[in-house]
């Protein structure tokens, strides 16, 4: 087992100072899960001073201080810039208590000083109402991993590491985290950091051999098997164990200095010869045992080193006497009244231990990212704009046009924004992406690798087969500054919906609630490959569904848009990549769509987010027989169709087309910012007229954004229903309803003077709907019926 | 590396032979790709005989069939039970083609007989609309692996494995598959195979270098690193690398025979000894060019072993001369005219090559569930209610409650029957089920691991920290016949969206379009530790929007169950453990919660879904003022608590409370199975009359079931807002609007005659708001306020 044999870099005074540190941040730990009162322990501890409810965890929280205390130390000795990552469940005492220790946290919340009283406060806001829990959140200093799914951390930490240099992410990962699978594979990360143009990330993954209930898998194999893991895994492990703080101290202090060491020889190396070859970077194995220096034995049983110290080691403290003396004694283990002075504060001989100003780890300036964001230089997204002569008259790719604008930005933004897919890049029809930078690689490759973007140590376009990787190192990316965009299947998007889920939980936080963390660049989530051109993947490459998890978070973090060409779709990609503080989630198709607006029309469309199309429409400003909405590419189109073949068979009737492309535009304007008034909805939609509605996603989601809406009733909505195969698109939209015919046979059956008239023309449109079926059972997915169709004005 | 080296298992003629049937197999690959016509080359290929549009994925198929081809040869050589998943994506063709190979596919689709019309037939179904798409779905034989979604055939394996100790799961991971974070650490599941009791899994790890335009990362990391790393994860690898057919097949046999061997003697050893050690299972590595036999070169690019053989490797066959004779020359140097008789079947000395009847891999009724599925043995589960003296008196764990029952169902069903949960089994209060079984666990254990539940080898409860594994090992258990349950905290189930959503997708398939595929046990998941109840886990453990997109999914696969207390929850687990093919999801918490129902009365209300609660209600079956409606366990309590206040302020208002179970019981029933009709909903939720309805979720999902409904604009529904921190459960009740007093109040603001009557009612609620919320931001989480109530009659 590979350990560092040199201990000695510790005086006998700097290791018996760190472990009064170390002390220090345990005992605010413990403080935190009991004390409400004598934060100090200057009187005996009564049944008053403990918190009515016990609530906390104990269990990482030593380690990861013991962690803290070297790296201090560490950021010290070599003037680091260091960022800390807690990836254990529950781990947030640790980096709180640290926070606390050097000052940081009494200049953010200035109610929890650095004094006797201040400590009380820092206390009981943990776990109390509207205070911090046990796991790292936005109220963190220093931190930008939302420490409550497990699974993230080390993704977190390449992202955060990427395009910085100077900075090393060091963080501790969970025995229990390292379970996941997101966890588990992005240790391949490294494939993927290039020690030339990026910063170091030194994972210390934390043996404590608990997770709740149960001991961990990686805790329990041989250690020779975790070796060969983590070897295979593309690291170099180094293994610190035991429990005797002395030993363990000296033992860490060299292998973190023998780690760093390494660190900068690997980057020395590649920067002075240019050589991005990928090197075996450093991790550390910590072994200890869990709730380490906490009660060794409680009621008899074991608790130190078992599941029983995860969350509070005694739980009866302020009833059972003999329990009280245990949490009493376990508290004076750590000296306090030698580690604060007469006000409170931590003594000015264990201050030094720590960094100062920006240095300090809990104020990393990189863990508040919007202090160091730059904007994007940004090209003219119209000069990548698509000529369109007429509406409905030609095809193009959305993405493909994307592409071009994406290559544009990336050009001018070569150090702080890079591009995200799973192996889809040129899947998606970003391919001209390639043109600014390849595909970041930092594997072996071979001459026939390049399939039009090739495989560099310097490329900026992130592609592996992770949805939950990539999601990790874009928000790590995010939360230090930069900007990115992520481009994915629509149907495989769920595989990060809770990856999502806490990224809109932290951006509310951070946003509404803590004026100190300064608005970051946007996530931009590029939906693509959409439910309605799956011609050869069928039925699982079909769910549209992403967007029902996204309408359930704040409206004050998530925007959808949905535009329905190349030109708004470049229109809105600028918008999103411009913003601040938002997951925007974009859906837009890949494959060559019907193109309808100019850009002049697609900037005035998208800017306001919804509008009549007048050129599709025949009411002419009057009010309509019918209103004919879409949002979404396809759905746009087989409405327009729709409109036309109302128009053919009744040119009469009042048609007014209405196209939806920010689709918060729907709801009312108290529940969400974007929603429209009901006074300009009822102007759009009218308030008694039928609204035939083509939705690309499921339909039930208009009906939750449009429910309160005056004219709801007559809203009649079509939509996925999830009903699906291998089929040619207009035969899949025909068993969904959402094709032409099926449109204009509801718009048909809902406007009453058609009644009885339109008998004819539904039974054409039947006819209709019959023979494109028959003809695609007779002519296989090439009959592309569904593209044969332009708009006659 | 490990290879083995007596490679003279097989004898020259044989290996001529299987290297036929590979041929065979390839062919029958490509010419699903390309073939609408001519489909046995007995005349010159011409353009017309290609198909129109060319669909499909080359790829993986050579490579998966040679594996085909080797199992083959060990079934019939050892009589193995075997079962076969392809985990590369889009890897079909190759089962296809087996399956067709061995006579099976055609006795299940007749109109794809061994002949050549058949073969034109099974060629044309390939991509075309209704037919098959390039990876396994259900109607491929012999599979229970979805391959739509990379990431999932290495746990689904396992699940397959677990109490089928005569069988021998084989399966092809993708490298491109492993590069995702559920395969990653789904290589752990041996921790989890207990030798003695379940059967094996043999993974063959197939590096064809390449997913869809990238070189893998395991593929391109020095081989030792990737022993290393397998080993690592607990495997004994060896490695079959190569591309010359001839030494590879010997190669593939010897190391086929050498790894079967190691399992049955693994296997002896544990049950000969009753020793379950964790074994070191072996593993195949195969390195073959991607698209292997495939062409070499098209238009001066190489093709074979790069990305391009991905898809379609020549894709202007019909317009293009040269590449015709491209597609030509391959199809042909697999001598189709020697394999296939004049009839167009294969010949008899390769058909002797496949296992016959029940032992040919794509007939193994393991792989059709459903026929060796034997309903469980169920409890009475009457004898574990709880008893409840008067409604809303007494406080239990409605999990507590389960947990007993889920016992006597274990205890009962010891080799068919498994209880999933992330190491969450005892936190979520399951507790009793560790009284009939422990926790698997076969790596390493220490003496103080047992936390009420023992690890034991032969433990019957799966906890491992990875929602991915868990789920994966149970979609194979249940696709296998057999019977699970899973308990997962609410949040993190959004974990498991998306294989959530490929199950479903699975699931409607076969049991709406193949009538050979037979009903499996219902995939039954428990989402506990609620979002009301995250007293100090805060905000990032409050989602509970799995239940969204559940609603998305077929109605004839989903059902959803909010029972309010114990009692119910025990009436609904009965029904959900006795269903088939249905995935049944049951919101229920764990914390202790205030009971209402007898056993008597709970069947009663489960079984309707829904129901008027009359004890709760004041209407005394006229027409109500105001309906209190309600789902969910806090949901519940608070509407009733909200009931009772409005009963002691106006005492002669007429409050009818309704309770829901069954959610799909709000839905019209033309849209779901269960929804009730409009009649019977009306007569419920009456025509006209305020509705308030309090929801366990995000309220828009009630509106999306019921925005049909006559009453609909009538529905004031209160849920989860997204707002939440460390908060009280009262308080948290309060800012989300689902606390008794906001009830109240929006019930007063409804109600016509209680307008300005109100008015002082709603002024002392509000005050009861502010004292509440004062009284937890004084006394912390221990206020727990929402718990000092009972109902008075």
């Amino acid at each position: 087992m590979a350990e560092v044999s040199n201990q000695t870099p510790l005086s006998d005074d700097m290791l018996r100072d760190m472990n009064r540190y170390w002390h220090a941040a345990n005992y605010l730990a413990a403080g935190m899960i009991y004390l409400r009162d004598n934060p100090l322990l200057r009187e005996p501890l009564k049944p008053e001073h403990i918190k009515n409810r016990l609530l906390g965890h104990w269990g990482s929280s030593p380690g990861q201080s013991f962690v803290l205390t070297h790296l201090n130390r560490a950021i010290k000795a070599r003037d680091l810039n260091m960022i800390y990552i807690s990836g254990p469940g529950h781990g947030a005492p640790a980096s709180l208590a640290h926070a606390y220790l050097d000052g940081h946290y009494s200049e953010i919340y200035p109610d929890c000083a650095e004094s006797e009283g201040g400590m009380r406060r820092f206390f009981g806001r943990f776990s109390f109402p509207g205070g911090v829990g046990s796991h790292c959140t936005p109220e963190t200093p220093g931190s930008i991993h939302e420490g409550g799914e497990l699974g993230y951390s080390l993704s977190h930490a390449f992202g955060a590491a990427f395009d910085n240099p100077d900075l090393v992410v060091a963080l501790t990962i969970g025995d229990g985290e390292a379970e996941t699978g997101p966890l588990a594979t992005s240790w391949h990360s490294n494939k993927f950091l290039n020690p030339i143009r990026d910063g170091a990330v030194l994972p210390v993954l934390h043996l404590n051999g608990y997770k709740i209930a149960n001991p961990t898998v990686l805790a329990r194999i041989p250690e020779e098997e975790l070796e060969m893991l983590l070897k295979g895994y593309g690291w170099k492990p180094y293994f610190v164990s035991g429990d005797d703080p002395e030993p363990m101290h000296r033992k860490m202090a060299a292998t973190l200095d023998q780690c760093l060491d390494e660190i900068a020889a690997i980057q020395r190396h590649a920067r002075d010869n240019d050589d991005p070859t990928r090197p075996r970077w450093p991790m550390i194995v910590l072994r200890t045992p869990k709730g380490w220096t906490g009660p060794k034995e409680v009621h008899g049983h074991k608790v130190e080193g078992t599941w029983r110290a995860h969350q509070v080691p005694v739980t009866d403290a302020a009833t059972d006497r003999k329990s009280l003396h245990i949490v009493e004694d376990w508290l004076r283990s750590y000296a306090p009244h030698t580690l604060f002075d007469e006000a409170g504060k931590l003594v000015d001989s264990l201050r030094a231990l720590a960094p100062e100003g920006a240095r300090r780890i809990s104020a990393n300036p990189h863990a508040n990212g919007g202090t160091l964001c730059k904007a994007l230089d940004m090209p003219d997204f119209r000069e990548f704009a698509v000529e369109v002569k007429a509406p409905a008259a030609s095809y193009t790719s959305p993405t493909e046009a994307l592409g071009r604008f994406l290559c544009g930005v990336m050009r001018r933004n070569m150090t702080n924004f890079r591009v995200f897919g799973p192996d889809e890049t040129a899947s998606n029809k970003l391919t001209a992406i390639y043109e600014a930078s390849g595909k970041t690689w930092i594997a072996e490759s071979e001459p026939d690798d390049a399939d039009g973007g090739d495989l560099a140590p310097d490329g900026r376009v992130m592609e592996m087969l992770s949805e939950h990787t990539l999601e990790g190192w874009l928000e790590g990316y995010l939360l230090t500054g930069r900007h990115g965009f992520f481009a994915s299947y629509e149907a495989f998007v769920h595989v990060i919906d809770s990856m999502f889920n806490q990224h809109a939980k932290w951006l509310e936080k951070s946003k509404k609630e803590l004026g100190w963390r300064l608005p970051v660049p946007s996530l931009n989530l590029l939906i693509t490959s959409l439910v309605w051109r799956q011609d050869h993947n069928g039925f699982t490459h079909q769910d549209p569904g992403f967007l029902d998890v996204v309408t359930n978070k704040s409206p004050d973090v998530v925007r959808i848009y949905l535009p329905p060409d190349a030109n708004c779709l470049l229109s809105v990609a600028d918008h999103c990549l411009r913003s601040r503080d938002y997951v925007n989630v974009i859906v837009a198709d890949k494959q060559p769509h019907l193109q309808y607006l100019d850009m002049d029309a697609a900037i005035v469309h998208c800017t306001k987010g919804i509008g009549i199309w007048d050129w599709a429409s025949t009411d002419q400003g009057c009010e309509p027989d019918v209103v004919m909405a879409c949002a979404g590419d396809i759905a746009t189109m087989e409405a327009l169709a729709a409109t036309q073949l109302l128009r053919e068979h009744f040119p009469e009737l009042k048609v007014r087309f209405v196209n939806v492309v920010d689709l918060y535009r729907l709801m009312p304007n108290d529940d969400h910012p974007h929603g429209l008034s009901d006074r300009d909805f009822d102007s759009l939609f009218t308030t008694d007229k039928p609204v035939i509605f083509n939705f690309h996603s499921y339909a039930t989601l208009v009906h939750k954004l449009t429910y309160r809406r005056k004219n709801h009733a007559n809203f009649h909505v079509h939509g996925y229903r999830e009903r699906g195969n291998i089929n040619t698109p207009l035969e899949l939209a025909i068993i969904n309803g959402v094709d032409r015919f099926t449109l204009a046979i509801d718009a048909i059956d809902r406007v009453p003077k058609l009644r009885g008239v339109g008998d004819h023309a539904k039974e054409w449109l039947r006819g209709e709907i019959i023979a494109h079926q028959a003809h695609a059972y007779r002519e296989g997915i090439d009959a592309e019926a569904i593209r044969d169709w332009t708009w006659s004005a």
